[in-house]
């Protein structure tokens, strides 16, 4: 088999699209029928939900899996419903790999000791889909509780050929709180990426990139590029774009000169298009598939047009 | 129904025992014949494991449910074994709820916005146990991503009569390496601090101590004597006692005049009590459950003698 970062770039050159799907389902903005639908055979609201959001979650699989590289569930949404939502997440993810797309479970764990072990062997499959009973590719991480507390989870990412996204600057409105607060002359996420981007090196191989990346915002375009040039083994997981308010421009100086070195995720922008203003007008809600189809396709042109990822695949 | 911190000190005072029994099976730690019997009627080795875990944390909850006012189920643990470890993380909390136990889930989710909701509504259950589907009493959550992405919990908590505890100080050996980075004079976790306090008094009512608490670990004394001078109404969760190496003297600080403001986690040093070479002699393998006992026993004891919490009860 081949590392995170090597089937993740196949998969990216192979699309030409360096774009991940949020699959965020939200009960209150499913398509019309779906609820409805699944209520039957069900005596629980919340076992129901859980039907509707596997259905639509496939749905979706099936939509965008010969257009884009990667999926990325929200956990949140999913445990939202108790063990019936985790297990759906788990059907989610394995039909995902089926179609053949990568998948990167945005769980934000962080523990210590034996304790991360425990997260990271739960859900980092990586490159053998049977290695863990939430078979994502990668996981996004929380560096909150110390730089040892990372290790755990990069040793079972480099044991299955898995990866990992720490968390550096979010795209919350209110990111800076913390993570903007000065130490030795620097912020405060610019000390998490340097730890980052150390990991990165160390687990990087032949490769430009590392199993180890960093979820940075598209919200805020100028730490995107200042980080770019300090963490240049460092694959980066970008937030933020559509409904958050970043831009394909704002994101262009993530990439490398091929067009590689981070994916790009739209969740709402995607996956509830049939709402939105810009597809309103072309779709109806019954056809609210088509309207998930062409928002992929024009993220995918935005981001060619407006970014070195116009240089994919030659 | 009352607030968390009211349901939570009635029952410290009751027990007279500032006492959290951590809830963390792991596999190869537990008591023999455990996953034997557990097999049978099982053909996944995963599935197994939870039932096992099921009837030792069941088993670990009856012995304590008289002595201690809490358990804290350690949600990687249990996540590690995928949706069968969901659905027993579920029961084991249920479980320790109708023993009349408050619930602390020690779970660290942290996320923005609506995904914050989501956590928050999937976890706290708070006074009504229907109301969430892992119906802890409270639940532990990461800062990292800045002070707006605690409110969507503190709204859920507030809502439910629920509780909160937010990083501040862990306790794993490498917590420095971000926490302890100075900003404007300050740790960043003091920054931490100062956000959690203030909303620690914006959720307290008439009680001293509000439903957004702390955790602080036990491993670093000063810390932890600095942060209650600092934060005088939030409530502290304080792990790393026993197997990590903190002291009763080393926590002592962490309480007020009456014995309150704090609770004590030990998690192996209890439950794997059979284990240690305190216990060895003492018990065989097969009275793990009178280990457990003495274990919770002997750290009452030390707490009350050591620390304000002798004066707890009169």
């Amino acid at each position: 088999m081949a590392s995170y970062i090597e089937r993740l770039n196949s998969a990216i050159i192979a699309k030409r699209a360096p774009v991940v799907v949020g699959l965020d389902p939200r009960k209150e903005q499913l398509p019309p029928g779906l609820m409805e639908s699944a209520k039957s055979g069900h005596s629980h609201y919340s076992d129901a939900t859980a039907t509707a959001y596997e259905r639509f979650c496939f749905q979706i699989i099936d939509i965008v899996a010969p257009l884009v590289p990667a999926v990325k569930p929200q956990a949140a949404f999913f445990e939202e419903l108790g063990p019936s939502g985790s297990l759906v997440l788990a059907s989610v993810i394995r039909r995902a790999r089926e179609a053949g797309l990568i998948v990167i479970c945005d769980a934000k764990r962080g523990d210590i000791g034996s304790t991360a072990e425990a997260y990271a062997r739960g859900y980092l499959a990586g490159s053998d889909r049977n290695a863990a009973p939430w078979s994502a590719d990668s996981l996004t991480v929380n560096p909150y509780l110390g730089p040892d507390t990372l290790q755990p989870f990069v040793d079972v990412a480099v044991q299955r050929e898995a990866g990992l996204y720490v968390l550096v600057r979010t795209s919350n409105p209110g990111a800076a709180g913390f993570q903007d607060l000065i130490a030795d002359g620097q912020t405060h996420y610019r000390h998490v990426a340097a730890a980052v981007e150390q990991l990165a090196q160390e687990t990087r191989g032949e490769q430009t990139y590392g199993a180890v990346g960093a979820v940075v915002g598209a919200t805020y375009p100028q730490e995107l590029a200042e980080l770019r040039a300090a963490m240049p083994h460092t694959h980066f997981l970008i937030p933020g774009y559509g409904s958050q308010g970043g831009t394909a421009q704002d994101i262009a100086a993530a990439f490398d000169a091929d067009g590689l070195g981070a994916i790009v995720n739209s969740s709402r922008g995607i996956i509830f298009a049939y709402n939105n203003a810009k597809y309103k007008d072309q779709f109806a809600p019954e056809q609210w598939e088509s309207a998930v189809e062409a928002a992929t396709r024009d993220m995918i042109a935005d981001l060619a047009e407006h970014t070195p990822a116009g240089a994919l695949g030659g």
